[in-house]
């Protein structure tokens, strides 16, 4: 398997993404809503949550139709935590994947609006209408699990609690085990749940479920450390977003509690424990799921 | 059937509800997530809502677990979206049920994510875990269905369209056609969704659903023609929220639009389509959906 292979495949899963999601943002949304949600989600970002999903539907031979529908829905879950997080009485930030952040381009109550909606989407998405022919739709008990996995990650237990966790803890010394707890719910959850979300699409022994479960938590984890050390190391111009505002806020961050060298080393056996725990699975090809491993210690921005 | 009739009713129905809510919103989420999503949704609001929900499962003969689940999570979307209505830039609102409401209490960006966690939250509610005992829980079916309506209803087809329509028509005439549409979405879709998805607990036919749909819709508009009477008409102290706002703020009203008598007139009319629809669907017991109807319309706070 080339880089070249990972591109061609990681291409097609994203175009697919990309015109599912321009179908399913509403463009006719009342009073510009739809314009500022199509502007927060569309054209924009890595799209690893939803690569994610997909690699973890193929490697478990998942129903198509369904793990298109989870890859869009926890995009909008992200894309929708980021909108809220740039506003004024969060993060305060003007610049994300090198545009003006929502707030900025519609205003305040728009873009909380926006963030609303996204939300909400991401659960319409998940349960379509029963089309006339219901092998074209998405299973019922199946819609039902991927609202579970997806609500759980969202909610106090996962992102929105660690979002809470980490605006308490601004100029706090954190230790490891607390700021590993924060970015466990923060982003890990949703990440996690990207994998989740896309196994569940097909047919899973319990030991495969934990492994799987396993190389989320790694990669979620792995995620935020190399985002500690990009926030150190790179200008706002290559980032899309504005760097070093960890540091200026006086956040604790992997770096600042393990030093530079210490954390990137970190990000590595992460890596590596993704990458045993696809081993283990014993699944039929993690292929796309090693690689994406490899993607979010090796990215640049 | 006697008014004592329907309290005793509605008030075990409302301790039932009080009961799951304090269960299941969280008093440990991190960082006071959860003490700000219980102040918010806890002992407070006239839980029309979750009544809607269990007298259309009353009407139907539908599963209680499930009814109880998807009256609980109707209202967390709609305190939720109180919430998020009463920050600085939306309403800025500082007085809710008779509290400082959420942001006041907690502060703005806690409010923002305490909302975020209720959006979420009403979802977890809606996809139990699969306990040991299968008839303990909500089919797998249902829970897509209850989900599907919730969303649809919460998101920018419904309340949050509804809001940013609010939004862009401070202070521009609307006639009745466009404040009615305005009101379909923002608080209709919400009130009818609660209806809806108490009935989709049950076996309904297609006529039945039908006539709860248009219930639900006289109701909704109705709902909000005695919430524009009111708000002329009653003192904030009576309603538990600051009056006068939207004469304050030049927003469009059905008071403003047809003056206050006409007003009520139509919220009558508005009501007895309810009682019309609801003879139709020939359901085996529809009292309770029928002084709910009363219920709204004779309202004072």
């Amino acid at each position: 398997m080339t880089a070249a292979d990972f591109d061609a495949w990681a291409g097609a899963q994203l175009a697919a993404v990309e015109d599912c999601l321009g179908q399913w943002v509403p463009a006719d949304a009342p009073a510009h809503l739809g314009t500022a949600m199509r502007y927060a989600v569309l054209d924009g970002g890595k799209r690893l949550r939803p690569l994610l999903t997909l690699a973890a539907a193929h490697a478990v031979g998942g129903l198509r139709i369904a793990s298109l529908r989870a890859a869009c829905a926890v995009e909008l879950i992200h894309a929708y935590s980021l909108v809220h997080d740039d506003m004024p009485c969060m993060d305060n930030d003007v610049l994300r994947r090198g545009k003006p952040t929502v707030h900025v381009k519609f205003g305040e109550a728009p873009a909380m609006l926006a963030g609303d909606a996204m939300q909400a989407l991401a659960f319409e998405v998940l349960t379509p209408d029963a089309p006339s022919n219901p092998e074209a739709t998405v299973p019922a008990a199946l819609q039902a699990k991927l609202c579970g996995l997806l609500a759980r990650a969202a909610g106090h237990a996962g992102m929105a609690g660690g979002q809470a966790i980490d605006l308490a803890s601004v100029g706090r010394p954190l230790d490891e085990q607390s700021l590993r707890d924060m970015h466990h719910r923060k982003t890990g959850a949703l990440l996690r749940a990207s994998v989740m979300m896309g196994a569940a699409c097909g047919d899973v022994d319990a030991a495969a479920w934990s492994a799987l479960e396993v190389y989320g938590n790694s990669i979620g984890l792995a995620f935020q450390v190399i985002d500690d050390v990009l926030d150190v190391t790179q200008a706002s111009d290559k980032l899309g977003k504005t760097a070093g505002k960890d540091v200026d806020a006086n956040k604790p961050t992997y770096v600042s509690l393990m030093g530079l060298d210490a954390a990137r080393r970190h990000a590595f056996e992460l890596r590596d424990q993704a990458h045993s725990a696809l081993a283990r699975s014993a699944l039929r090809d993690t292929v796309w799921l090693g690689l994406l491993a490899d993607k979010v210690v090796e990215r640049d921005r």
